[in-house]
């Protein structure tokens, strides 16, 4: 059975984009990080729906990114609430961290050298958060093409490392009808940047607001339940 | 002044690596990584340089590449002892810690992007360490590369990142020369991959052996000394 590594954070994307690992036939090997994040509560998520969908195993990697600074994602800056979408794309948000996905793809590619696996899942999509550099077709392009030469398959071998973003192209919508097509219970999924400190949602950051306008336009409830 | 982040080991290429952004006229930021490695005395050795040669800033990031194995430097696996240099050369060893490189690099990137740096040095060399996939001109460029879309100035700017691989195509007597010039004390410099409690090296693994010929074809003597 083929092995592939998938980049899991616990929200709905990450989740989805897991359930689409598995249906592809693939033993997945989840892998999620403490990276300082203020809403950790989405590593319970993530170990959640893990268990939920049959990882074969899931490992979270703790990496502490506010070392660095600079993100409302995991410093003392507030997270923008209420905006609307023109606001959200066609510029970098605060909720930003600084090359979060080229940290969390290299983690994987080392993971996925140590398992022998040449294929890696993240739930990347380009249309809801077209402001976030590292989430762009162009980007999972060049790191592919990067993680072919940094491994010992790019060197010794002929296998090809294959970096997939099923989600890409779908609106928030699609990622919803996706997931619940394959059966994913998106109550095992956490989506708020700003949580409460018992992990509820705050229903007005750019991920709620996003998740809110997915589920609507799916013609879905939200099954969100507390944690 | 131009900011440039340096990934500094201990080691000396790193150590050199960093005098050469210096002599460039960059401020330096160096970086080092506690990634569960055996000869964890170079953090020592590398907070030595920074200082020494007056880096603007030295962190060190705790990232547990054990959690994902594999390696000589991280596991349980022993150190090889004692090859030639027909050994060293030609096939990947079991010192090779999956993805590194990748990972080190990454890292380096999201500081550089919290300070407003283009500009990254790592001290890889393509010559003494021809096993590593990861220490390939081909790679840094391909890094470089996915790195100028993965940043907000790949998006937003028209700044262009550079990797910076000064030592790329140096032998080791060539980067002992240069440091050499360069004013580095390389007595501040730990390069054994499998050192004592104590932290004085072994003498016989690839990076001991390697350094001993740099030194010996550099007509120079070793100032190693206890950190």
């Amino acid at each position: 059975m083929r092995r592939a590594v998938c980049l899991l954070s616990g929200g709905l994307d990450s989740a989805t984009c897991l359930a689409v690992a598995l249906r592809d036939g693939f033993e997945t090997y989840a892998l999620s990080f403490d990276y300082g994040q203020r809403h950790r509560v989405e590593l319970v998520a993530a170990a959640g729906v893990a268990q939920a969908l049959g990882a074969a195993a899931h490992k979270t990697v703790a990496i502490d990114l506010r070392t660095f600074g600079h993100s409302a994602l995991t410093d003392d800056i507030a997270v923008p609430k209420d905006r609307s979408e023109a606001e959200m794309v066609g510029s970098i948000p605060i909720t930003y961290v600084p090359a979060r996905n080229t940290v969390f793809l290299a983690l994987a590619l080392a993971w996925a050298e140590v398992l022998g696996s040449t294929d890696i899942f993240i739930g990347v999509n380009a249309l809801d958060y077209s402001g976030y550099p590292d989430c762009r077709p162009e980007f999972i392009e060049a790191f592919e093409r990067m993680a072919n030469l940094a491994t010992r398959a790019g060197v010794e071998g002929d296998a090809r490392l294959t970096i997939h973003a099923p989600l890409m192209r779908l609106t928030k919508a699609g990622i919803v009808k996706l997931g619940s097509e394959l059966g994913l219970d998106f109550g095992l999924t956490h989506s708020c940047y700003d949580p409460d400190a018992s992990g509820a949602p705050c229903g007005q950051c750019d991920s709620c607001l996003l998740r809110a306008k997915g589920f609507a336009e799916a013609g879905m409830p939200d099954p969100a339940r507390p944690l």
